[in-house]
């Protein structure tokens, strides 16, 4: 099998790879993300997830190369990383005793060949009173997540139950990647 | 409030109470588990949960003590850890491309006052393939884990989905503990 490659500077997904047993380096994809316009959650993860991948791959066309993105969706509307504190307190009002959908695309490209995937889970949160916001928020953790939450972290007593793969909304989906790398 | 407990020598269940943010020590139960006869397995992981709080509390009466137990049951019958390889197979053999559940009972004592409660979370396995489960018991990992994985290992990629609380499996449901420990 050819080498693997991660094409992601997150520390997180390189944990989640590593703990689902794949011998692989990491190499961080200098991309400028474009995000298809009109385009659903799962469109935007397996765009993004592709164009990581891409501009890894044309320099290791002989490595398999794995990019991926994940972003959280409420009602349809992606959530990012809060802009400061008060857009993420707005961002945890809304997400605040209801479920929502974690996407994370996956692109797997070796040379000419491209496989794309996108798994979603759902997660539903607790009722959150103005004060836990406030805590939680004062912990610093909402500031460079997603969605302005981290499950993995502190945020593990915001989030109620999931219904899919927990890794995925962690931001690597370690069970169907595996499957995937293993037919591919 | 009074200083919190923790009634387990679990390293897991230490970390995911850390994380839930909870100021507490370590006191392991020295308690010979009684399992209760013909019960289900909520009522023996309640019941277990309890005899470990009870063996902590009475020498720390001013204490609020945590005990917990986790069992995992395919069609209501409990899977303990494996007594060697063979039977780790055959307990993997039987959790493939199937659901099962993960039961945690909690007990939380303070003095006179008890709370005990029952999580429980849905693990849907992916298929199994022999030399997949081969190669996983290779790894050691399912020796000391009831149901002979680990979700939060190198399993990770044997399971599908869950419905409900990931850290649950893991071993302590860090979510509903909180509530609970705050209405207490």
């Amino acid at each position: 099998m050819a080498d693997i490659i991660l094409a992601s500077a997150s520390p997180r997904r390189k944990e989640l790879l590593t703990l689902a047993g794949v011998d692989f380096t990491v190499k961080a994809a200098d991309v400028e993300e474009v995000i298809p316009e009109n385009a659903s959650p799962d469109e935007v993860v397996m765009s993004l997830a592709l164009q990581k991948a891409q501009a890894v791959s044309k320099d290791n066309a002989d490595c398999i190369v794995i990019g991926s993105d994940t972003v959280v969706a409420l009602d349809g509307v992606i959530l990012g990383k809060p802009k400061d504190e008060e857009n993420a307190r707005e961002m945890l009002i809304a997400l605040s005793g209801r479920s929502h959908t974690v996407y994370t695309g996956v692109a797997i490209i070796h040379g000419e060949k491209t496989k794309s995937f996108c798994e979603a889970t759902e997660v539903v949160f607790n009722e959150l009173s103005q004060e836990e916001i406030l805590n939680y928020i004062a912990t610093k953790e909402p500031m460079d997540k997603a969605g302005a939450y981290g499950i993995q972290g502190k945020g593990c007593v915001l989030v109620e139950k999931i219904v899919g793969d927990y890794f995925n909304v962690v931001g690597l989906p370690v069970s169907r990647l595996y499957k995937e790398l293993k037919s591919f």
